[in-house]
């Protein structure tokens, strides 16, 4: 077994987070995304769609996706349980995991791949035609990234963690698009007192420095 | 339990499918679209996203979102199963699943949303403020349905189901992603055989016509 990952990219540490929660060792290797590691021949023979994570099985078949990856080792793995054990619970976890990423993952990407240098053919994380940047498309991500932080707050209102009472995979994948944002120069949360609660919480978290 | 769900859009077909394939039967709302009920102060008291799907279970808490929806349903009817049963394969279902929704449904998104009358500002799902359409990210969603449909044909080259060996929930998802393509007059998969050949056969089943 073989995880591809990359540093400061925020679907790789999903993945890197969700193995610290349940004390998972996987063998790594780490593509270096500012050279175009992950476009190079070697990488797009494991996964031609460039995307990373990518995780290369031992019948050497390949799980993209974090979220797939994630949920396999869930079923390998079940303890302590990140995506529910009751039919409401996993529900309600997938829910709230697809919500942060329609809102707060789509509005960061939105903004930093239209915006930032490097990526004026590449606006679309994969393996694509040239797509160009859309200068108004980073401007909508900023529009959905304050939406996205009024409504988790308000998510947060009235519960600890973003999917009830139990931190889960729903967590990491907020966790890692809010400081995907920041450090992309999004607004950080500073007058969201929920979300400053809970992000303080899960910051404090060991699996945080995965 | 009741969910509340619309004709036409394509994530309240999915979860209609999944319903329809599982038989079970659940007492629905048919909200429309068109006259903006899901935008009404009725349906925002139930879901303030204003997604359609969403789901209202006894104790009145709500599941939004339609892959959320169907995994409630899969933990409390697990047979037959659509989300698979060993770790590789959970591991792929949700791989496929979300490629096909990176592809595929943000291509035919991008490309309505921001194009089709009635959408002049609100060029995103859900409930936001003001997004005005971006008649480029229109032809971004062009470029990348022909890129999903060549990688489509490309992945069901060697394989019945877009997943492997057995119909699931990625064979649901893409049927419905690229039947809304059609639908919006994105080009249909014609010169791509082994899409026809799979597209065919996803739309015999009784539960296509959900």
């Amino acid at each position: 077994m073989k995880l591809y990952d990359a540093e400061w990219a925020p679907s790789p540490r999903r993945v890197r987070v969700y193995l610290a929660e349940k004390g998972i060792t996987v063998p790594m290797v780490r593509l270096n995304l500012r050279k175009g590691e992950h476009l190079g021949n070697e990488y797009l023979a494991v996964n031609d769609r460039a995307t990373v994570p990518a995780l290369v099985l031992d019948d050497g078949s390949v799980l993209e996706e974090s979220a797939a990856i994630c949920r396999y080792f869930e079923a390998l793995h079940p303890d302590p349980p990140l995506f529910g054990t009751s039919p409401e619970e996993i529900g309600r976890i997938e829910s709230r995991i697809r919500q942060v990423e329609a809102e707060g993952y789509a509005a960061v990407v939105y903004c930093f791949r239209n915006s930032a240098p490097g990526f004026e053919d590449r606006a679309e994380s994969g393996n694509w035609p040239p797509l160009p940047q859309i200068p108004q498309l980073a401007e909508r991500g900023r529009i959905m990234w304050d939406s996205f932080l009024q409504r988790l707050d308000a998510n947060l209102q009235d519960r600890e963690w973003i999917a009830g009472d139990r931190f889960s995979y729903a967590d990491i994948t907020a966790m890692v698009a809010v400081d995907f944002g920041i450090s992309v120069r999004l607004p950080a949360p500073e007058e969201r007192e929920n979300v400053l609660r809970w992000h303080k919480a899960v910051s404090a978290r060991p699996s945080a420095q995965a």
